[in-house]
């Protein structure tokens, strides 16, 4: 089987990011997390914070602040809201990658932006919540939140933002090719087990 | 990671338990699926169907109309209903196989049984609907039922069966270490990611 698009979907504090990151490298393909970022931010002129944290999550407050008081957007946004009108930017940049180059792409609906295309693995990584805890920890350090209170926020905003857009189930087993548990297989087999699927 | 313990859980027509068979014999371990169900036969005294149809489905009429009319069962049920009975012995079973050899387990929530040993490694095979479709037709072959509708009514079975003892959702990814579409991977594939996670 050769894919060339490789989609990774993963729970916050997975390693999934890590992992996705390393097949690229291992594949010699593109990667785009923060670059996909990038692309959208200069076609929509939206900070890169802002698509951050609104771009794969649940809106915040704050989108709609920004849809209100933004000069520039709302003569391109045609009525939409930001939060729609960054769902449509980033989805035609999603599939504009696709079509250019073999890569693998972080989060934010691709799995689901790309399901007719049949040149695409789709790749769902979790773990168990004390898992991920003990890892953000040791990467990101304490807040003054609890390490799973982190976790449950971020993911439950993800996962209303794929219901949204896609109307599935994130974290459903049959939206994806391969679902991997990252703590019980470890971030290196992970990484082998992505790679020999893709090739 | 060495695994001595493999459970399947499968969707009908998924091939789960075709990958599941061949992972045995190339591991060289045990195989249970009708074993399994034969060794709760000689336990419960239930009928070998009567087992495969209420041992990992949603209740049937059938199995209620057994509990009345049964007259072994009732004495050493204590006041159980049958389909509870029936779980009760399974679930001790596949305890008892767990701590006697190596082996791989089909379905019946064994990866929820065994959830605390830590040499278990729990897979979910899948698939697409048509290509499911398409394989219980060309192996089964047909019925007065539309194939989708079989799929449908084993699955949705097989998940409230799933619930009820467990509280879980069936096919959720986080309940396994391992999901994969085996329509996208093909048999053999799944068989190799298997055995070489197993190892």
């Amino acid at each position: 089987m050769s894919k060339r698009i490789i989609t990774v979907s993963r729970q916050f504090g997975s390693g999934g990011r890590t992992i996705a990151k390393a097949v690229a490298e291992r594949l010699g393909v593109a990667y785009y997390d923060k670059e996909l970022i990038q692309k959208v931010a200069e076609k929509t002129g939206f900070s890169s914070e802002y698509i951050e944290e609104n771009g794969e999550y649940a809106p915040s407050r704050s989108i709609f602040a920004l849809a209100s008081s933004y000069i520039g957007a709302p003569r391109v946004m045609g009525g939409m809201s930001a939060y729609d009108y960054l769902w449509v930017v980033q989805r035609n940049t999603i599939i504009e990658i696709a079509d250019t180059e073999p890569c693998v792409i972080v989060g934010r609906c691709a799995d689901y932006i790309l399901r007719d295309r049949d040149d695409v693995l789709n790749v769902f990584v979790h773990a168990p919540t004390e898992a991920r805890a003990e890892r953000i920890v040791r990467l990101y350090g304490e807040n003054e939140k609890k390490p799973e209170d982190r976790l449950k926020d971020k993911d439950s905003k993800r996962a209303i933002n794929y219901k949204h857009f896609t109307g599935r189930t994130w974290g459903d087993a049959n939206n994806y090719d391969v679902c991997i548990n990252s703590d019980k297989l470890g971030i290196d087999k992970c990484v082998d087990l992505i790679v020999s699927i893709a090739e």
